[in-house]
């Protein structure tokens, strides 16, 4: 069975070699991928304009994209959507927002054109060797392909979620619950190296990913962070979003509920790139005002 | 070669346990341990009295503790270092504060009795199979005795940290990064309760603890509390803590390290313990006297 794929980057190639070691066909399509990227993969079948889709795939088609949330994969779902037929099956397999999927799930329906969400976690390497996904849509349509899903996760890593957008939902609070982890780890990591104690940061992420309840993937990453460079010298201190733990956030504003420790990581993360400080001149000059603290001149 | 093992509890028993498969004997004791207990354990041979230790076992004397930090450990401690003898090595496996570890640790060194602070993680498991230990102590005794921490942990599981007192530091850090990340799974899992999906928790917690970037330990005891458990409804909202996460943000407030994450974190366990709001009193009462806002009466 031939799968389009749309969206060559790390993960969708990961994807794409993941595919063909079980026995898929990939024609694949990325309008900013070099031809010499495309040589190293003899395997895949490139194409150059999505209506060679239309050929090079038995029907109902089943086309996989892989691109970055909002503009790029709106804009690829639109293009597609006016070449497809009824009974074809397309699956977002980024980090889109679950509102924008339920919205595209009711046009592309108008159409008859059936659309899948499913959120994937594992990085690059879960791409290649075995994801985390969770999948929503019509229950039929996601059991008539439930062998790619199956295909493509580790052993119990893909479920069902229910309905058109929860997949993506499910991945937006995972990643909200990752900014939290991370936070912690972080944090647990300052307090480590203002202590009296020379420790040894990758020894300590080591004994912390064998054998300890803090152990998992998160910890694995810091033990290879810190093989790498001891003291992350060469790392600044600031972090990027991408975008699900902001709507974390706004679907906790939504739904009224508490989630205080993943909207501090998220809040943290706005703080490390600010380097104007702008409230903490505004303390700094109230404490100043009342009580004629010292603050600190440029 | 024996080792004393002081404190049969969950933890102690499958410690013994580990040691007995590693070839090592146990000599255990623990005075509230019943005798239809003991008498499922023929390897262990159980002593009544702590001056037992002293004719049960080779000199220079190990003995392990793996008792309740505070007093328990306290008085202990105090015992046997009246009836050691100078080159024996006490090892405190439990959760004692670094700060008790280190004024012990130079109270027998006047005695010439070598204390050793390891900091032990991954639960009763951990302890029957293979645990996360965190080792602090003067590295030469360490070494003497590393073949006992490098069979009790999983293969790279165990490392020397340094000084007295750093493999309980490094512990106390470790929790405080769990009550982190802990919060962080709990809000996600909160978010998720309240949205339009009707989603089956086991299933979601199966897809991330299966190939996820937030796999890990901590994952697979959600996976198995929702297995046991669809939704939780037997379990009460009130968290405990047992020490550890107070003192990393006592530790915070010292060395003046920013962790709200963790700090949030333990924040929670006290308020969901807290079924008198008296804050929350204050702050509806306020909304009340400016602004005329409802207030709920009892």
């Amino acid at each position: 069975m031939n799968i389009g794929l749309i969206g060559l980057g790390k993960m969708g190639l990961n994807l794409a070699r993941h595919m063909i070691d079980d026995g898929y066909g990939v024609v694949g399509y990325d309008k900013y991928l070099k031809d010499d990227v495309k040589s190293l993969y003899p395997d895949i079948t490139f194409i150059d304009q999505l209506e060679s889709l239309l050929i090079k795939l038995e029907k109902p088609r089943v086309i996989w994209l892989m691109v970055p949330s909002g503009d790029a994969t709106e804009q690829l779902i639109n293009e597609l959507s006016a070449i497809l037929e009824p009974g074809d099956i397309m699956i977002d397999g980024g980090n889109s927002r679950y509102t924008d999927t339920t919205r595209r799930f009711n046009e592309l329906k108008k159409r008859e054109i059936n659309f899948i969400d499913c959120g994937t976690s594992g990085g690059t390497e879960g791409a290649r060797y075995g994801a985390s996904l969770m999948v929503g849509g019509e229950k039929t349509v996601v059991e008539s392909i439930k062998h790619l899903f199956e295909a493509l996760a580790v052993k119990d890593g893909y479920a069902y979620m229910g309905s058109s957008g929860s997949g993506h939902f499910v991945k937006m609070v995972h990643n909200g619950i990752e900014y939290g982890m991370m936070q912690a780890i972080g944090e647990g990591f300052d307090l480590l190296n203002a202590s009296q104690y020379d420790l040894d940061y990758k020894k300590v992420a080591r004994v912390w990913a064998n054998g300890s309840i803090i152990k998992g993937l998160l910890m694995d990453t810091v033990l290879s962070a810190f093989t790498k460079d001891q003291t992350l010298d060469d790392i600044v201190g600031k972090i990027d979003d991408s975008g699900e733990g902001q709507w974390t956030i706004e679907e906790a504003l939504l739904l009224k509920v508490s989630i205080p420790v993943i909207a501090h990581a998220l809040f943290t993360r706005y703080k490390s790139k600010d380097d104007d400080k702008f409230s903490e001149k505004v303390v700094a000059a109230m404490r100043n005002e009342f009580g004629g603290h010292k603050v600190y001149k440029k």
